[in-house]
């Protein structure tokens, strides 16, 4: 059998990309046409001019999301521009489709600029009813969002900032109720402080964690020391997310993660080995989540002492997958109309997808639900759709 | 039975708006997901950032093209705006698919600044294996379609203008055929100089047309009169496209037509009268494509001494419809992966959907196919690739 390289490589040739178009209208004969064309289609459009909301009546808009990437942080692949960076959003697009019936169509932007991201956004915004930001590198990703959320009338959700922290967060709650330990009493070393991570330690200081550790590419993220740290991790540091390592002496990251519980890892594959493990606390938990390659082969970790290990990858067990969050988010964000999706839909979110599982059926490796099981679509949009009604 | 509007409102709001995705890839367990996105998907991207050209193979930008408005010449409903527009533009997309197989994706714009809408196409551009442009103004829309032409890499195609002339020349055609007349003898009234207008003019130039007088909502076009025409209008004159009337006196359409073979109208509906035709010479050509309502109805034209009638409705005979030209158009181009749509493909384009009907069959009611003759896609597109390969 060949790899699944040349496997995937096929299928993309043969299939000549991965989604197509298809009417939902007849269009057979000239009173077809004149009903989904001219002259008839001018009368949705004079609808829609007196009274815009009907848009959401007349049209696609109602269930259509742009995936919209600039290319920058594409898979772990890095910058690799707008066109490398399409087989992931046409992926993205099918996967809306396939769970949760909703239409997405790629945007791959020829530009790396705040500004005209953001201008973009803006322009194309009328055509859909969300964007879904995908594969943008931090810092940057983090004021796009911001800047669109506030800019934007629908909802604007940067998939690998939330999507990933929803998902770590629900895997993290169910890891507790397995091993009857408490959120709050729970030390945690993250391993990448970009799009990913920033979004992880917001949301896991929303759940109640106390001690969060950071590492990056430069090293141990030290909230005492001035250093010039990007607006995000910036932030991090100002609210206290992160916390200051015991000791200055600590200068590794096998050092940072020696006596803590989780590792989290969102950064590059095999960062780190079998001893940083074993230098944890007893039964540690290990989210390596770097795509293609983890943070550390989960054998290996499970072998070192690892009591649970999560990936993003989907042939191992506990599937650290955006795919859980992502498409219920965006049914129940267009299902209620709402314009943002925010803190408390998110915790919400965390929680439904946890509580998918029962005490009884929790194991080790069966901590976050599978992404082909077809309770999560409807569990999690019902969570979002019950905190809109909440809000109003 | 209900009216057409009724029944389009109701087919718009039954159907959510008129298309939808499909994903052409299995996505049903793990491996699908791991061929399809995470991990596999790696693959395509890696080999598409080596060598951006393979984004022609392993993509869905090979045949897909953007139906780019801004909303602000909707039909005749006029500066409508971005989200009005949205039906029209989900209804050419579906043309596009029904009568190409190509995928067409809406997308209305927020703007109707031509920097922005230019910067914004440039942007979206490598999604898309070329731009179809839709409903925007004139005189903007040909700056717009300039610029982009020579900006993208990708074909770039105003359908409003070239779509709407290629068709209206290849009607012309063939009521010189049925008639026995030579195009260099018609005088010709053209009501309308906008985007439509001004790309009529130049094709039937280039097509031997030596008589062709201009009427605007101004006025009569007077090219020796300073006046301060807009850019398109000023370049027909300029290269003399436009002739000067006959006589100063002449102060009214009617009176610019009195003697002319030949009425094209790209204006308003009701602008001229049975006395109108009555003064044009004997078995003139009617050709009033205003939308949804003609400049004159049809069968007033025939009782006042039309020959030939042709309008925009597909419920009267010879439609001049675009679904004719642009579906064929852009299954030639990408096909041939022209990165422009030139002179020579519109006039090639003309003769190949003319010469659809033989002789025999050409008819006062039948100078022009049906939208739904299964020829017409394959001789246009046909037409294009043969000259892109004389190209080069």
């Amino acid at each position: 059998m060949s790899s699944l390289k040349e496997r995937s490589l096929k299928l993309h040739k043969d299939k000549k990309g991965k989604f197509e178009i298809l009417s939902k209208v007849p269009l057979r004969n000239a009173d077809d046409l004149s009903l989904a064309y001219s002259p008839g289609v001018a009368e949705p459009c004079r609808v829609i001019h007196e009274n815009p909301d009907a848009i959401y009546t007349y049209t696609t808009k109602q269930n259509t999301v742009a995936v919209v990437t600039d290319g920058s942080a594409v898979l772990g692949l890095g910058n690799i521009g707008a066109k490398a960076a399409l087989p992931v959003m046409e992926g993205k697009a099918v996967l809306f489709k396939e769970f949760a019936g909703i239409d997405g169509i790629p945007v791959c932007l020829d530009t790396q600029d705040v500004d005209e991201i953001v201008e973009t956004c803006q322009h194309i915004a009328p055509t859909f009813g969300g964007i879904n930001l995908e594969d943008i590198a931090a810092p940057r990703c983090v004021e796009i969002e911001k800047r669109l959320v506030s800019l934007l009338d629908i909802p604007v959700f940067h998939d690998d900032q939330h999507g990933t922290a929803i998902v770590t967060a629900a895997a993290l709650l169910n890891a507790c109720r397995l091993t009857k330990r408490k959120m709050q009493d729970l030390e945690i070393v993250l391993a990448g402080t970009g799009a990913a991570g920033y979004a992880i330690a917001k949301l896991l200081s929303s759940l109640g964690i106390k001690r969060l550790y950071a590492f990056n590419k430069e090293g141990i993220v030290r909230p005492s020391k001035q250093s010039s740290y990007d607006a995000p991790l910036q932030e991090l540091i100002d609210k206290k997310i992160v916390s200051e390592p015991a000791s200055s002496d600590i200068d590794t990251l096998e050092g940072l993660m020696k006596g803590t519980d989780v590792f989290i890892g969102v950064s590059v594959g095999n960062l780190i080995g079998a001893d940083a493990i074993r230098g944890m606390n007893k039964d540690p938990f290990i989210f390596a989540m770097a795509n293609p390659t983890p943070e550390i082969d989960p054998k290996t970790a499970k072998e070192a002492g690892a009591k649970i290990v999560g990936t993003g990858r989907s042939d191992y067990p506990n599937q650290i997958n955006n795919v859980l969050a992502f498409p219920g988010i965006f049914k129940g964000a267009l299902a209620a109309r709402t314009q943002s999706i925010d803190e408390d839909m998110k915790i919400a979110t965390v929680r439904a997808l946890a509580h998918i599982i029962s005490d009884e059926e929790l194991h080790v490796d069966y901590i976050i639900p599978s992404p082909f099981d077809k309770r999560v679509v409807d569990r999690v949009s019902l969570a979002v759709k019950e905190c809109v009604a909440k809000r109003s």
